[in-house]
């Protein structure tokens, strides 16, 4: 394929599509997770699923500042942005990101057009369901499933294809759709950020297209708020048709320094508010954080084990070890998911209205 | 220069730039316009600056359709997307696209810095203003000024200096700002298309700092709903400070069938409504036209010699000559300047108001 060998145009994002192969293929074979219902109203609060602490205290002083004009923390309408992660930060990444669900799943369906797959690795290994396998083949095999799985196809067809999984797609444990494992505290502090005319982006290293599906309607965030991982596409005319195909190749890998670089041609100001969850969020945080006046930098950090997963350091999936460092050394907030929130996913209030 | 000689990492983007600067080089010496006043008002016309007729009809006809909810002709909200095109299409071009004069500009100011360019091509006929010479010194020569002036700082910095540019240039015919240049029929229409739920977008070959510079004061587009042209840019920390650092390569050149890639990638949408005036916008319309549903294609036909430039199938600047024969045979709508537009120039309605 062009993109695995194809390595004289791209050699760094090879390197950085391999790494973020990397760091999720060690995932595999962990899973867990348990459930507990919470629920949290109060009419006069915007941030319900947060509970009372130093977080949600923080989050409401920054903003209420923000909006003051004669205070010494406005900030104008027009530099009011707001950047969030997205896997981990507004919804779950265990035991994998979810992109990598809709990418086996992707392999399966184009099976049928395939015959060599059956004996051609990875793809043997994700027919036969076997991971142990698949983990065994290295970088190699989850790039050539990544490529295989969000190529070959227009634009617009690949968004159909995208929106088709998630309808019927379901978490390995929770065994409901995935966009149901979105942060309900994060719902409401992207609906309070905005409430206050704060622009709200997703930055992610998840791919543009995937998170454009749900972004309007899950998190209110119109698509051309999205930043991404993108593929290279060309224009072609197919008649009198324009189209746009997706090609066998990585274009830009959004994630740690490709982040800000990002951010400064997407949206072209730097935020003054930033969401991350792991050390690829790092240097948007110092992004962030370097610029004057008042900002706000948000770690969301995994600690409950109860009612999603507890992990940072240690883990391949969303690791927190740097970034945790330097938000306790540069004072930034973290949001301690068990005992900052409330509720953590929507239909908990859903199942047990008060 | 590792822009000029790193030609294996960016062979196309190299062709793409040289083409690029071929266009423009033929129009280093022309010039030319005269001005005349007219204005326009009415208070129930939300566009007083069209003359009635045809296009000021159909523009108005998609527009008014798309929110009859229960029309056949309905856009949903979100499905409104508009791109623009920026030079010959929102604001003049000639004699040269604005950004060129900058370009020089930036040279000239950092000539006290680098003695060499005393005898150096290209910047020696800039200094020397010996615009005869630099014509002839071919692609390579408009590439490499327009390198040195797009990069070598922070993004940060390169804001800051575009904006005093812009506080001091004038343009050298009508010697006024150039921000001055924009055409009122073509504010009206973007006030006209957002006062009906569009989303407005410019999709540009200019740099996307530069018209970012001006778009939200003069358009009142968002500088993320600005699309261009980009520089390589970098991450990098000093000491506790992250910045992003403009390096002198090209990143993506958006003009022609990088125009519905960009689309893509940016906004994530087919637009139903595109403005341009140039084959350079030729695809952008191919693109929108292939849409399902309603659609507005518009070109802007520069046929005003009196009031602004005529030029069309000849010109090297915003040539229009493919895109002219496909609006014809397709029955896309040709804004005529100088019967469709009533008022050019915004000044022209403060010089004389009504």
């Amino acid at each position: 394929m062009a993109f695995i060998t194809d390595t004289c145009s791209n050699p760094n994002k090879m390197k950085h599509f391999r790494l973020f192969a990397t760091v999720l293929l060690g995932a595999f074979l962990i899973a867990g997770c348990s459930r507990q219902t919470r629920t949290a109203h109060s009419p006069s609060d915007p941030l319900p699923s947060w509970n009372p602490g130093v977080t949600k205290t923080a989050i409401m002083e920054f903003v209420d500042a923000s909006c003051e004009k004669l205070g010494e923390k406005f900030i104008p309408v027009a530099d009011r942005v707001a950047v969030f992660d997205n896997d981990g930060t507004l919804w779950a990444e265990k035991p994998l990101y979810f992109q990598f669900y809709f990418a086996m799943d992707r392999v399966r369906q184009l099976a049928p057009e395939h015959p060599e797959w059956k004996t051609e690795q990875p793809f043997k290994a994700i027919l036969d369901n076997d991971m142990e396998t698949f983990a065994s083949l290295g970088n190699g095999a989850l790039t050539k499933m990544l490529v295989t799985a969000n190529s070959g196809t227009t634009s617009a067809e690949f968004n159909q294809i995208v929106t088709e999984w998630f309808r019927k797609a379901e978490h390995p444990t929770y065994q409901r759709p995935f966009k149901d494992l979105v942060y309900q505290p994060m719902l409401e502090l992207l609906n309070y950020l905005r409430d206050h005319q704060f622009k709200t982006f997703i930055v992610s290293g998840g791919g543009i297209e995937f998170i454009r599906d749900f972004s309007e309607d899950v998190y209110r965030i119109p698509k051309d708020q999205v930043v991404g991982t993108t593929m290279r596409t060309q224009f072609e005319l197919k008649g009198d048709k324009a189209v746009i195909m997706r090609l066998p190749e990585l274009d830009f890998y959004n994630d740690k320094e490709g982040k800000p670089v990002a951010i400064d041609k997407y949206i072209g100001r730097r935020p003054v508010f930033c969401a991350g969850n792991s050390d690829g969020d790092l240097q948007m945080m110092q992004y962030t954080a370097s610029g004057d006046g008042p900002r706000f930098m948000l770690y969301v950090h995994h600690t409950d084990g109860e009612r999603e997963w507890a992990y940072d350091r240690e883990s391949s999936v969303g690791r927190l070890d740097k970034g945790l460092d330097e938000a306790m050394q540069r004072g930034w907030i973290l949001a301690d998911i068990k005992s900052d929130w409330k509720v953590v996913f929507p239909y908990e209030l859903g199942e047990d209205p008060e």
